[in-house]
């Protein structure tokens, strides 16, 4: 999407087409810095200190990791060592995983001499499908948010968000908001209220920063404040990313969005999970108690991060010295809570039956 | 309640009997600071700037601030100013107001040469009445934790609660904690989920200290974690205060509360609101209707002020420059999601004809 008026995706070959450009989102929203990755080192570091983050753009990272990684030895040893450490920087990331594995997959049946080339081309192939992917659920959310803008033609259609499912997250347009931003290129008044999500911020940070360049009106709120306007009509409708969603939808996302669910079920606000295919564990029915929550380090609640008065980055604790902290990082919005879930395929109900209905290969 | 082992009152006489001693809140949790307020103007600043905050510790100060405006000049003139001015302080504290007004109305019979030593007399005697019901709300409130402690004998009690509507809000014990500080000492082993309670962090900064002074363990965690913590039975009873309960049960409390009242009863937790009768406006019965929102500063989220890496007082930013921000300040919980109100005349459902019980002559 775009920044200062210029289209960027969140990763890409540049110079030589063999050095890879980044966003150091780790300096957003307080500055716009382009990183290049040159080596296998370079994109290790990227994931691990998270300039990039977002499962489906850590994947990417990954992809062209393995590529920086054979342009400088491609033997097989080198691309077994190459693999080990990207997997390792995010254990937990599945993305990750499966986008290295794709790689070593198209590469390792070729010739040293041709596995470099094929590691980019692989990459790329990637990021063009998570593009494709992220657009299509733009293009299939823009249509509910059409119908749903046409109950109110006369004002601006107000849609909550929580945490950054945006581009940021993935190489464009991203999940949760690029029904957003289709609806917006499109002519659609759409206004976004832009949960904080604490502890990382990751909306005030993120979210508000993407939609901002891009041009689309936004408001920043508490985590609190979405129940009150959902009271009061101000939410037509609220779209979120996922991280996990099960087979029969339940649907795991930063924490804070099953609360957000329930103040949209108890105003009859409809609630939708934006996701590609890759995010349904296949496997799992019951979310709550089958997807595991991560529990992150309290400093994340007792430290915040931001621009001081005098422009610089800093930190301050907001938190008595001697108090204990517990930072869940995800929670599970139950199925019964989901209007309905957007997908690259098409917008289905949040049941076994409709998920199946969509993954019939599944 | 203690403070480093020491019993404090929050507002209290010192020295001469004459000069009024109070807790800089503003510089809490980070430094415990005791000012005292000598003239006027000092208790016109001290609520002005929120060294003093919580509507009946701001109410205690302005009674003690006509003591102080009565000692210098007790004249009819006089009177009516200090009045005036403590009133403006903070326009929309209905407690502020009333407690000034019993001030007046205690001392504007007299001769001027008593009117100060009236005066002091009547602040005294508010802030005792305040000590006895929100001491009362807590033995109350005690009976229901220990009720729920006979159900889970064998381990701590987890009470959530939200913002602060602790002893620093009030003159001691206050109305949410009060039960929670009556539980404690009465060997009922409690621990406190503490919401952070953004913009303004109120969980995090007092809530939090002041139970970690007086010993009682409690945990800190984001807004947005409560519901999760709830679907896994991590907390048994959420208790919370108010600003203003409508005649019918609907509590206006601080933003975000409705969320986690929504989470409550999705979870079969039961919810309970403390609160004095004077939080009680008759008047209204549809709280989400009629209870007016305070819209406060955009700047309460946009900064966050804490203690820095270097020990000193700062603040950072975390939204992009031209984010726009809205930020509610309350929200009203409907009575249908409240379990029960607990008051100092006892514990009522959150009905017309249970609080019609407990205040027969209303």
């Amino acid at each position: 999407m775009k920044v200062g008026g210029k289209h960027y995706r969140t990763i890409y070959p540049v110079g030589d087409g063999q050095t890879i450009e980044v966003i150091d989102q780790t300096r957003l929203p307080h500055e716009f810095a382009l990183v290049q990755l040159y080596t296998l080192d370079d994109a290790v570091r990227a994931i691990a200190d998270m300039i990039v983050r977002g499962a489906p753009l850590i994947g990417a990272t990954g992809a062209y990791g393995m590529a920086l990684a054979l342009r400088a030895d491609a033997t097989t040893g080198a691309l077994e060592e190459a693999r080990r450490r990207l997997v390792a920087t995010r254990p937990t990331a599945v993305n990750l995983r499966w986008a290295v594995d794709e790689v070593v997959a198209a590469v390792a049946p070729r010739p040293v001499a041709e596995r470099a080339a094929a590691a980019y081309q692989c990459a790329a192939e990637l990021c063009d499908e998570d593009v494709a992917s992220c657009a299509s659920i733009g293009e299939y959310g823009k249509k509910l948010l059409a119908e749903l803008h046409r109950k109110v033609p006369d004002r601006r259609l107000n849609v909550l968000t929580h945490c950054n499912a945006g581009w940021l997250a993935t190489v464009d347009y991203g999940t949760a908001l690029a029904p957003i931003y289709k609806a917006h290129d499109a002519g659609i008044p759409v206004h976004v209220w832009v949960d904080e999500t604490r502890p990382r911020n990751q909306g005030a940070s993120l979210t508000a920063w993407e939609l901002g360049q891009h041009g689309v009106p936004h408001t920043v709120i508490a985590d609190n404040a979405g129940g009150h306007l959902m009271q009061h009509g101000q939410v037509d409708v609220c779209i979120v990313g996922s991280d996990r969603t099960t087979a029969k939808g339940d649907v795991g996302n930063k924490i804070g969005t099953y609360l957000k669910a329930l103040a949209a079920h108890d105003n009859g606000v409809p609630f939708y999970a934006a996701l590609t295919g890759a995010t349904i564990d296949w496997t799992i029915t019951d979310g709550v108690a089958q997807i595991p929550i991560e529990e992150r380090s309290g400093d994340e609640v007792r430290w915040l991060r931001g621009r001081t008065a005098e422009g610089g980055l800093g930190a301050v604790a907001i938190l008595p010295a001697g108090s204990p902290v517990a930072n869940p990082a995800f929670d599970v919005t139950p199925a019964r809570l989901v209007t309905g879930i957007i997908t690259e395929r098409g917008v289905c109900p949040a049941t076994a039956e409709g998920l199946r209905r969509l993954y019939p290969e599944i």
